[in-house]
């Protein structure tokens, strides 16, 4: 009996070999061009799979919350940046792993950075928040005085060290195919090189350039004038990422299992167990239609392709109901297990909180540390 | 020092007065209807919640997996009905689960049900699910003849109680108003009892009725015809029920309280620590807008009523990025908590898995047992 044979209930599939091939190949890249290769671990949230990345000799690694900075802090890695824009609330926090690892932390407004201040006792590095774009946090590009201004507040503190700046060009993600997300990708180097060189000009100096995102790093070959990338999703990819070109599908390396409790041939309809709380809720577009992932049915001990035409069309709490083409419904037996590549790897990895492999292997994440 | 003083992270608070009020005012409409009240327990997910259900008289309850059966078996509830059609892989765990509680499932095929024959060493009551227009599962309301046939196959098992017809009548969230609610409400009950009727004729007697969905069993006052009803979201209602006109913005009885970690004023925006990992991603209109919740500021120690003309515009994975106006985000400072009434409580609250309460009090979900 395989692994997937005992499985009754939602159970988000991690393909090790694919995962670890998506993580060599990006640690390569930055490799080849010399490049320090931060991944964010938001995406897997596994101590486990973190051990992967080390494999590769990554050594800095990337969190988006004081929480995640913790746990991975007590699974030893000794080099953290929290990419998020300081949370005043958690200064005592920040500080007390500051003692423990070197860390980064992001700043945009001094608010933040004097909360930071009055409960510093340790060092941590601080990247200015740059919003080349993205328009969700940092200041802009543009604004040049008042980067200055908290570049030079940073530097009159006794613990907060100027690193430098940084930036996620997320919009990269809406962009309109591959030559839409390289141009934005390097637009948004070019603009905080651009910046860092006027920065220098009034005297503040060193700055590093952290950047990345999973279709820039993985699109774009023209990696000059970045010290840093942080790329997250590669490591499983998603349907929305294959969808953009960023991988293959072949290189999507995590899909929810879900069995089959209904069909309605009437309706081309077939119902799963596997809902909201276990894909999340983005998604993609098929055929322009909305679609939270991309069903796929078995093949072998793994999932195969996305079946041409299938769509998961609504999501409630625990049922997705799916669009199967008429031939696909007719051979899908209740008690099967369908496959759904999720739209948003991130999130799906978060609710699930948990993957098995292939080899029957449960692998827990921050989320649910066993 | 208040208890929102000490929250540093996205925190979903319960006020537990007004959630108590809910659950007597819900429980005190089945009492004086002569309707069995088995509130569905997918919303709040809490063995502690389920308690005050507990001091209201509740004896039965629905639930919505069979993990969240064995939860709250494991919690002394006797009687537990799994409204969700039966999963054929999980045929032994519901047996297992009816050797030790009264135990309800969901049928709306064959398949499922020669599954459950062949693992039951104890009873089950066995309900058929009718689609009475939601178009997600059950059998077709006007299916009789299909309806008849599983019932019949359903007598001839040793294990497999027939109890009744039940449908979810889902479609009542999407209804224009309240009259709309009032009228899908009561279509769905007179679709349910005419089936009946006609399967009487056919010998197939002493079916009941179950039904009831939060925005019918809130609204509508005529319950004739009903044996049982089933609403679960009443316990906190959001921001859907509140702006359907279900409840008003004072029944809201859970919100997240969120960290401000940046203002753009030029965009007339907040930028708040509580992305879609802790409000997952459902939404409402707000002026025509989409909005993945409803913010609010602070009033004494608790959330204060929605800002008129607030949103949650964006969500990423962490940040939630808010459009407010222009005099509320000049008052609003960097650190402060603003709280946001959730688009869909249940969904929020299976992300979080834990609540606090205004007494500092952590109260902790099936999702992360403590």
């Amino acid at each position: 009996m395989n692994v997937l044979d005992r499985i009754d209930q939602p159970t988000l599939l991690l393909d090790t070999e694919v995962t670890r091939r998506n993580i060599r190949r990006m640690a390569q890249r930055a490799q080849k061009n010399g490049v320090v290769f931060r991944p964010h671990f938001k995406t897997h949230q596994s101590a486990q799979i973190g051990e992967w990345f080390r494999e590769e000799g990554v050594e800095k690694i990337t969190v988006s919350s004081v929480e995640m900075a913790e746990y991975f802090a007590a699974h030893d890695w000794k080099d953290i940046l929290i990419a998020f824009s300081a949370n005043p609330r958690q200064a005592q926090r920040m500080n007390a792993l500051a003692g423990k690892v070197r860390l980064g932390v992001l700043l945009e407004n001094v608010d933040a950075l004097q909360a930071l201040q009055a409960a510093a006792s340790a060092d941590m590095q601080a990247w200015i928040k740059i919003d080349v774009g993205n328009q969700r946090t940092g200041l802009d590009w543009q604004d040049v005085s008042g980067v200055a201004a908290l570049c030079e507040k940073v530097k009159q503190t006794s613990h907060i060290k100027l690193a430098g700046l940084l930036t996620h060009s997320g919009h990269t993600y809406h962009a309109e195919g591959k030559e839409d997300v390289i141009r934005i990708f390097r637009e948004g180097v070019e603009r905080l090189t651009s910046l860092r060189d006027v920065l220098q000009l009034k005297g503040i100096s060193g700055l590093k350039i952290s950047t990345g995102d999973t279709p820039g790093c993985s699109l774009c070959d023209d990696w000059s004038g970045i010290d840093e990338i942080r790329p997250g999703n590669f490591v499983f990819y998603d349907a929305m990422q294959a969808l953009a070109g960023s991988c293959s599908m072949e290189e999507v390396s995590v899909a929810l299992a879900c069995p089959v409790v209904a069909k309605h041939p009437e309706r081309g309809e077939a119902v799963i167990y596997g809902g909201a709380v276990h894909l999340s809720k983005d998604s993609v577009l098929v055929d322009g239609k909305i679609s939270y992932g991309l069903p796929a049915l078995q093949a072998g001990e793994r999932w195969g392709a996305p079946i041409p035409g299938g769509r998961v069309d609504r999501l409630s709490q625990e049922h997705g109901i799916l669009k199967l083409p008429s031939d696909v419904l007719e051979k899908v037996k209740i008690g099967d297990l369908i496959f759904i590549l999720p739209a948003h790897s991130c999130l799906t990895v978060q609710v699930m909180g948990e993957y098995l492999t292939p080899q029957g292997e449960k692998i827990s994440t921050f989320n649910k540390p066993r």
